[in-house]
């Protein structure tokens, strides 16, 4: 071994050092407990998945450019998930029939494209999937919805986030009928409008002129990207009624205007999605890109089997989120991962150090000792560089009188107590 | 898109549907734990590591027929993780000054090995690595050890296990120095030796001729074989006595020998270990596979930089672990993910019922509604198949006198509740 191997992670992913593993710990912790409180419950897949799995429904430019995969030794063309939707498609059709229905689940897996390392982007980023199939759709939308607004609300950031809702089918209506395109010109129309916030209304409005559209076509196109929120009250009676509007409508009187609104410039990349679709915005004009979207999928499940069942979700990547909390300083101090150092007193005293430590653990305190018999001094210091709230000292003064002595690190505090009133002693010094 | 897709998890791996999380869940957390209990921290890092980082220390087999790997879209050979001692090395080198000592980290990694699928042996498993680095050897042994033998406290089958012990530096003294074999022999030995038990006796004496050693020497390698428990008793004035010799007894000392015995063919397949290794067994005959195993290397972290730290860990696998608590049966009825369902009881009442769950869940329930308006004998029904403990029925008698109905699915019990003492009553009544 001449060369010496690099201690750096692979380029756009990350080690977790126990720091930043308390932190995901803490933020997985609100998110699960924000979606369970709705009654939806955990599910995992495999980390591979065949490639047609992807190939078919997941958006062109992960599948072409960003999937990473491999041939196994059995020659199947394998994927490493770039998302979880058509997992859990696969996993809902295999049980169709024996699920209870609504089904509600969330994951949170780790995820994998191949992408330009960058700002919110990174090649494997944890990303929560929250999905509900089955039931009434309007009813489902509103309950998906309120879930992705009670995840902020769990992190005390309601108030910095803007939901902003459109609807597939109003869309196919609006460029159809009311802008008179054909199927071609639709996709195109559709594909660019999902650049909307990215490119700015003006250079949208040049990339409009390159795809073959009629003057009069352009204008209508414009005119519809210039609907705003307001335009959602008259829709019913407007050019753009239509099916598609009135499932708009109905969704959004079901929410609340402070965190919800429509916008026309919604899309959501994704190929499967046929109704409802939806993006978050964090209201700090800096931070420009989309926290999470989702939306209605009406024919996942049937890629699998004959039946049908509809659904709607939305995933939002740890590393979005990550940024969003850090940028509103909505992260508290975490604690560290040991309650208390027992000191090592040396070999003639190592059973009565494990009698005391065996007592913690099993009184539910995190307790640890050094491995060398180095001198009470550096012993505390090594518990002050754990963040450990207390130290054990086992001297032998103390031990001839039953007693123990014991240090908050916090406090300052210092005092003697009795070996078997100590488990009590520091339940109450806290 | 003629063809379905296929609903079944790629071969090898595992669909996890809520009520398999839920068992991975309650054993991750028992896990988890018992680990902390000792103030271990965890960590993760990525999926994907160069494949060089295995070429040089896993076992050979791994690296040339069991490893998953890809070339990226940037020319580099990258591997799925197949263990996690490597990537644990990697990050400890990194950081090597920062970190205080001793460093006591665990994790819960998939991992994935191309293996033929059989009882106990997957292609994704989730395996809980558990290490500490720097201290004194023989106290970095005897903790490691102490945290192995908690887990299975933990479960409740402490005395279902037996971890057997022996040391990477005796075994060598024993091959070179006792039995006289030359490198190659001794290499070969070892790894005839770590198939010992898959093979019995018999068969591994047999093996052993074929590999050119004299009979003295044959005579030497089976007497040592034999070499039980008992033997360890007079080890350091016996032919054996040498320094790895000697830290197998110092060991041992250390442990509960209802737990804990020296096995004198217990080798390990990782080529880095270098000191004490162990594997842990079930005591039911039928269950012949290592449970799980370990060992100290002592060379790891220099293969990064110029510095040395010395480690121990061991390797769980949560295949492993959930064979051996289903045939123990020590896994208790888990919950269910919901605690109330409250009727939906149509659109003009569509208010009063999301008022009612929400208050539900800001007070920690996890409250469910079903996503259509049927009938309350179909909603009641509804929530039998989810496991909910509570149904609350918001019919309309009751709503006009301010009250709600309470349905308790687990007694039977059935009762009107003022609306405003509606959560005091689910946490009296459960």
């Amino acid at each position: 071994m001449a060369d010496k191997l690099s201690t750096q992670p692979y380029k756009g992913t990350r080690d977790f050092y126990p720091e930043d593993m308390r932190f995901r710990r803490w933020m997985f912790g609100h998110l699960r407990q924000a979606v369970e409180s709705y009654g939806y419950q955990e599910y995992d897949g495999p980390l591979l998945e065949p490639f047609d799995l992807y190939a078919s429904k997941t958006s062109e430019e992960i599948v072409s450019q960003q999937l990473y995969w491999l041939v196994d030794r059995g020659e199947r063309k394998m994927a490493i998930r770039p998302e979880m939707t058509p997992t859990l498609a696969r996993m809902v059709a295999g049980k169709l029939q024996d699920l209870p229905k609504p089904i509600r689940w969330y994951s949170l897996p780790n995820l994998w494209r191949y992408e330009r390392p960058q700002r919110g982007r990174l090649r494997e980023h944890w990303q929560l999937n929250v999905d509900v199939l089955g039931g009434d759709r309007l009813q489902g939308d509103a309950e998906i919805l309120a879930v992705a607004g009670s995840i902020f609300e769990a992190f005390g950031g309601s108030e910095l986030v803007r939901i902003k809702i459109n609807n597939r089918k109003f869309l196919d209506h609006v460029f159809r009928q009311t802008c008179g395109l054909a199927d071609e010109a639709t996709l195109a129309v559709t594909r660019l409008l999902d650049e909307y916030f990215k490119l700015g209304a003006e250079a949208f409005s040049a990339k409009l002129g390159g795809l073959g559209l009629s003057p009069d076509q352009i204008a209508e196109v414009v005119s519809y990207t210039e609907l705003g929120r307001r335009g959602i009250a008259g829709l019913s009676e407007s050019k753009y009624a239509s099916e598609g509007g009135r499932e708009l409508v109905e969704l959004l009187a079901h929410l609340d205007s402070k965190t919800f609104e429509f916008d026309p410039c919604i899309v959501r990349g994704f190929q499967y999605y046929t109704g409802t679709v939806f993006e978050a915005y964090d209201v700090s004009p800096e931070n420009t890109r989309a926290l999470f979207g989702g939306g209605r999928y009406d024919n996942l499940i049937g890629l699998f089997g004959k039946q049908q069942l509809s659904g709607v979700g939305f995933g939002l990547g740890d590393v979005s989120l990550q940024n969003f909390l850090e940028t509103h300083k909505l992260v508290p101090t975490l604690g560290s991962g040991v309650d208390v150092l027992v000191t090592n007193p040396g070999p003639e005293k190592r059973a009565k150090a494990q009698q005391v430590l065996r007592q913690l653990r099993a009184s539910g305190f995190r307790a640890a000792t050094t491995l060398d018999y180095s001198g009470f001094g550096k012993q505390i210091q090594s518990a002050v560089k754990l963040g450990a709230r207390f130290v054990v000292l086992l001297g032998d003064e103390e031990l001839g009188r039953g007693e123990v002595g014991v240090k908050n690190l916090a406090s300052g505090g210092q005092a003697s107590v009795r070996e078997e009133t100590l488990v009590e002693f520091l339940r109450s010094d806290r």
